[in-house]
């Protein structure tokens, strides 16, 4: 149920067009490319606004999706078309982790916090790792100058939920030279002292755990300072794993204090840590990185 | 990743509420229960506004959804929740077949315009699928009732996509004093006369042609005459299945004329079949069946 016309956008050979739909007031695509970062076929979804199907330059938002999930998940569930298709903007969902490596057995899904859909975007540098789990490469240097080569882009901002509100922190204030805004739902606040944090960097990273702290998103906010002019992010009171101590927002809201990096934290009553609280913090963070990109 | 707390209105023992997330000002819920008319247990998602959620009694909207699909598509993909949430709205998806009947072996997915994910919304009169196809009847009769009994529902409007959009114009006009308004999105118009409503109606109903028209939204539509003061149709300009015939919109705008029933048919130049297609329409459609709501 796709149609498959080619795009101009899309005459860079590194691109495979997968798919294209009509959506809004702008289209919804699919890519492949074979990563040198990773070592294996990428995938990733990208809407355009009609401005920028007609070649005119627009901001962009990186979004970082959480454990278990692939490009598909916010594509479908997220609910960003409508307010991207309105302000124009490019929203672009890379997937969490490669994919294809036979050599590296990821497929248990006991331990879903590690391997595939797991990258938690930080180059591992433990065998049998290191080969493909390259991810914070792959989105900051690859994908980033891929996407900006490609595609008719002012500026990024990067936002991510769960484990990819960690990845859009974590990134965000290790490269502030690269993304004009922040923010994220839910976030993973303090990975190295999370148990689903810990379970992977014992994989990606062994046992030095001074080494974990710089993969750590409230230890990078605290030792960059402020970047930006502002960061958003919002918290679910009824998140399961909010209330069970996997996200620590504290730990977030101590370090940007002690970095003096302006934060809105907001905590919503009721809401859990599913797509039905990502769709309906969307429009906001969108809004968001919106009002940033007019400042920058 | 679902709260699983109960609500005061699913106190009904009939309904096992089976999942409850926050979502915008409101709750997404699912319910099974034990159909009679389809012999079957059967699910529904329903979106429940704060001021349904107080309580207070709020126009709804019966989506029915198209082939292959259950209630899980236009619930995760058709971003009705932040219009829903924003007028105090509800909004039910009922799934599209009866799903347990080990009887009848329903799981070739070659044959996927019959049996599973196919109910077309009729009654059967054929073996072996009288006993348990009977969607019709579960639609209009039990569902209809099992909603205003347990919900606070001031009126209801249908709408559906595809072969659910063949349904809410069928069941629209079948039973006009259920309903106060229609809408659809890419419907089957002419189900006696496309080769998917052909296939299902042989095994449905028989060889008996003149009994297929009883079911055909366009010939319905011609006999009932004039039933609402407007109905709303959206068909996207480069839905293959459009182009291929399946759908025959032309067929509704002439049954609409010989009706006199005012037709507002829209076409969508670039916009397919898919869910990309049906959030894109989405809030336009919530919106029409609540100006008729405030109407009636």
């Amino acid at each position: 149920m796709q149609n498959s016309y080619s795009h101009s956008l899309s005459n860079n050979k590194q691109l495979t067009q997968k798919s294209v739909n009509r959506c809004f007031n702008g289209e919804q695509h699919y890519y492949s490319h074979e990563s040198k970062a990773t070592q294996s076929p990428m995938t990733f979804s990208i809407y355009l606004p009609d401005e920028a199907l007609a070649g005119r330059r627009c901001p962009a938002i990186l979004y970082l999706s959480g454990l278990t999930c692939n490009a598909d998940n916010v594509t479908h569930k997220g609910h960003f078309q409508q307010k991207c298709s309105e302000l124009g903007i490019i929203f672009i969902a890379p997937d969490t982790s490669p994919r294809s490596h036979a050599d590296i057995d990821v497929a248990d899904d006991e331990r879903y916090f590690v391997g595939q859909g797991a990258g938690y975007y930080v180059d591992a540098t433990q065998a049998p790792w290191t080969q493909h789990f390259n991810m914070e490469t792959y989105i900051v240097d690859e994908l980033y100058d891929l996407l900006r080569a490609e595609f008719p882009i002012i500026n990024m901002g990067i936002m991510g939920h769960s484990m990819g509100g960690h990845g859009s922190l974590l990134l965000g204030f290790k490269h502030p030279s690269k993304f004009i805004s922040v923010s994220a739902m839910s976030p993973v606040c303090a990975a190295s002292e999370s148990s689903w944090g810990q379970q992977a960097y014992t994989e990606y990273f062994g046992d030095d755990k001074a080494l974990w702290e710089h993969f750590d998103a409230s230890k990078v906010v605290a030792r960059a300072g402020q970047q930006y002019v502002s960061i958003l992010v919002d918290q679910g009171g009824a998140d399961e794993f909010f209330l069970e101590g996997h996200l620590q927002t504290s730990k977030l809201q101590e370090a940007c204090e002690k970095a003096k990096q302006p934060l809105t934290l907001r905590y919503h009553a009721g809401h859990d840590h599913s797509y039905y609280f990502i769709q309906s913090m969307m429009s906001d963070h969108i809004e968001h990185h919106w009002h940033m990109a007019q400042l920058s």
